[in-house]
């Protein structure tokens, strides 16, 4: 079928040029090699081009070919991490779609780490990688690294105004209402730089009232409640904790790191949610007097 | 095209009687009518008849034409609940479809009433409104009348080993994990006899630790934290208070009503769910030994 | 409890600013008042505001609170639209927190138009409204009217290959591989311009190989199959032809409108989707040449 | 803290049993052993065990170190299924909890085959497993072995339509809407059967118009749609042939062995599902007669 019109490649006169062409919702088991030890990931995938005002359509099976061939590829040349994979995919895609100046490629997968509950015992806790690249025809190349994970805030507000209400004058943790806490960070770092998602979701746990366990006995039942009322957070304070553990961590990176640092408490007391979110650069965020961020974001 | 053959109706040899033909995730604006004032719901709909194993096909239009008559109708004819409707939609799916035995529609819709917040603040709170009629060839019918109302549960166990930790000797409530509760509840009745959905919702939040609220200002705040940890409950007490509650107002609905009670309880101190559930029917639960699920089930 | 202190209230020092604080996930009934008649609408409400770096945190209940009292208003004071009522909570939201410079109120809405099928019968066909308000303290705002259509797409290039596979050599339509295709259409314009959502709607659905109907008799099935046919098209092709629509209709908008045209089909082919998306402003589109969008997007 | 009551363990006068108590949407990857080769999956897991009426609550945490004693021990004593592993998690949740007599384990997981598509290219394409075991006190148990695949359907009663409106004679395969098809297979088989979840998967895969490939060139894509246009299915068909299939490869299984099978078609020309499912025994649908739904399902 050689003598087909290729129909993609079709010249269009006075088109409109496309952001972003692709596919989405690709699933596909990838082997992810870090500190010596193999992981099995099974992340959700988007991949998308640029596509010229007059070209009429984007190759769309040469997405699933750049993929296939990055992922079979793993096995001799191993990743150690989703966006590393991100970042060759996107490389073989524009070399598959020539007539593209940019590519991006995001993948979200579950994520598995130890830990231990406060009395030692090991826990297997699940967290989701946010992992996305984009690469640009004249070589540039960015990556984001990002993570969730959900946690556990005690409200301080209800806390003060329980503790007045029952009349205790003690100085030390009080009832509050408390609940799940999804935390998600997200470094956009430049070539040359590199950030580790494990480090990212330590910062991420580390900034509610108290992480969560998949298997907790009465004792640590005990540990991580009095734990979180110990340090009773809004999501304000989440967010600002995460802030500063990145400046702590990270704070050698470029000042055109960009950043989001999201905390969203599914409440206990109400049927929605609170929210709390910075999105900013590393420069903007270590300088001595924080800016407005109205004059950042528009 | 009259003289088309009818491919649905092609008489079959051999071939397998189907349980369920319909379409799903219909959604539509309708109005019940509920005491004096007008609500409009938009559920999602479901509707099904049985193929006989000699019918190809279903003749899925008129699945739509049944649903857009009686939602046409009640104009004229007003439905006070969606099960309400849901039967009337059978009904007509029964005289379209003259090869079935059996009809079933199933309603979700998002449903709204107005609560008062501890100091008396009104609020609206949302629930869900689970609904469903199967109607038989022969004349008879049921109907499910179900909802979903999510509120607070203080777990009692940790409120233990926090205060045995914390070296509190006081009887009264103690700081504890608390998070949201799904609650469901679901009543199949057949004809005759009447369930207000208005009243399973009353009965579901007043099972858990404490309802919750839109609208808490601080005061307010105090007084729910302070009665969920009064309160402390177990998914397995939610689903227990739910079938007392049940007994003592609808104990006098016929002993084969069937029942489903659950509590899923969105575990602050965990990723996962803590969950409880009983199914059964009226007749066993008021039994003086209420015997094995085991034996009921299988 | 006057006397408590206002926690949120506190004044921190070196702390962040934070770019959104807020609510998210608020369900809640509203009526707005469209060409004289009333439309009940059920939308999810997000709503944020900025916190300056000294203040500890946002006092969420005002975030209800401002919505309630629009919502209460409208039986005086009727919305024309969704994106009107955002802008309405937008500016109740500052008066409320007048520490902050920026309110942001999105909502995300099922809307239902009626449509004709191919041979006229009435259908209520299912939408979504994604309506958006940015209001700052300066007395700016922004709105964003955004809608989102399902309707049908032919594809042009399995059409040719299956037809010369076929050995066809004729120009007609010919089988294809066709699905669900998700439209989605966005602009973002500054105060005192005006874009109605139907129109958005009407845009999104004629830019597919065919728009898609809830009642389809037989006759009806056949039109919209041939059309969709005679009409193959790619998301790319959607996307454009949105973008040519849309200069057509709205072209006199200013130039710094922002737009989203996005198309994402569900492919019968494949388990994935395929997606393109233009992101850009009126000005840029309406160039005479179109520019590289990896310029105007980093 | 030995001193502490055991709250859970409280015995209760006239309370009520439950039917399932245990734990929801647990994540956790586990290694499955099939012919040879060791495939990880990332199950998402539900257990439960009855509660007496007499016992307070079940002990929350014995849930998950069951799942994780079963879980390590993989690495001595590989489970060739999911629905193996199931029934050890099962077994071992019975010895936790000495109180229940039936436990119950469900896990859903993303699985991938490979295949080939029409011209021979390797695609790794992806479905879901559906397992689940109940595993009773007196030593009896079952396990259910389910799969969903999607694939496509073309329309047959469009196809005819259109050839008709388009005055094409022809008996040949004409155009039509196709679209998504997910279809879905489960068997409740008792001790000493064994299901091949695989097979399943070809059986659900073989009873649509056609399977769909991760990649496709312009070639298969030919073959794909017209393959799909010469099996043109309703729902009903496709459940129909699940289901001869399943007698032709498992009609030695015994009569008491409960069936599933389901297809849903997510309409290109409408925005609901066409759905069609039935639900028997082996020994009902292996009847001369098969019966009438009705009767079998109340």
């Amino acid at each position: 079928m050689d003598h087909l019109p290729d129909i993609q490649g079709q010249t269009l006169n006075g088109s409109f040029v496309l952001t972003r062409v692709g596919i989405t919702e690709v699933k596909k088991p990838v082997k992810i090699k870090r500190d010596g030890r193999t992981v099995t990931l099974i992340p959700t995938i988007d991949v998308f081009v640029d596509l010229p005002a007059q070209q009429k359509g984007s190759h769309m099976s040469r997405n699933i070919e750049a993929i296939d061939e990055v992922v079979d590829d793993l096995v001799r040349d191993p990743s150690p991490s989703l966006e590393d994979l991100c970042l060759k995919v996107g490389k073989l895609l524009l070399k598959r779609h020539d007539y593209a100046k940019r590519a991006e490629v995001q993948m979200v997968a579950d994520y598995f780490l130890e830990r231990s509950a406060p009395l030692g015992r090991k826990c297997l806790e699940n967290y989701k990688l946010l992992a996305r690249a984009m690469v640009y025809a004249d070589g540039r190349s960015k990556r984001e690294i990002g993570v969730e994970a959900v946690g556990m805030t005690a409200c301080p507000c209800a806390m003060e105004t329980a503790k007045n209400k029952m009349e205790c004058s003690d100085d030390g943790p009080f009832m509050s209402h408390n609940q799940r806490n999804v935390g998600t960070l997200i470094l956009e770092v430049s070539e040359g730089h590199e950030v580790e998602a494990d480090v990212l979701i330590d910062i991420v746990e580390s900034s509610m009232s108290s992480p969560t366990f998949q298997t907790l006995k009465r004792p640590d039942e005990a540990e991580v409640v009095i734990k979180a009322h110990t340090n009773p957070m809004f999501v304000e304070d989440v967010v600002r904790n995460m802030l500063s553990m990145l400046i702590n961590k990270y704070g050698d990176l470029p000042d055109e790191t960009r950043i989001l640092a999201r905390s969203v408490s599914e409440e206990s007391i109400h049927k929605h949610n609170a929210f709390a979110e910075r999105t900013t650069t590393l420069g903007v965020l270590k300088s001595p007097l924080d800016p407005d961020p109205t004059d950042e974001l528009d």
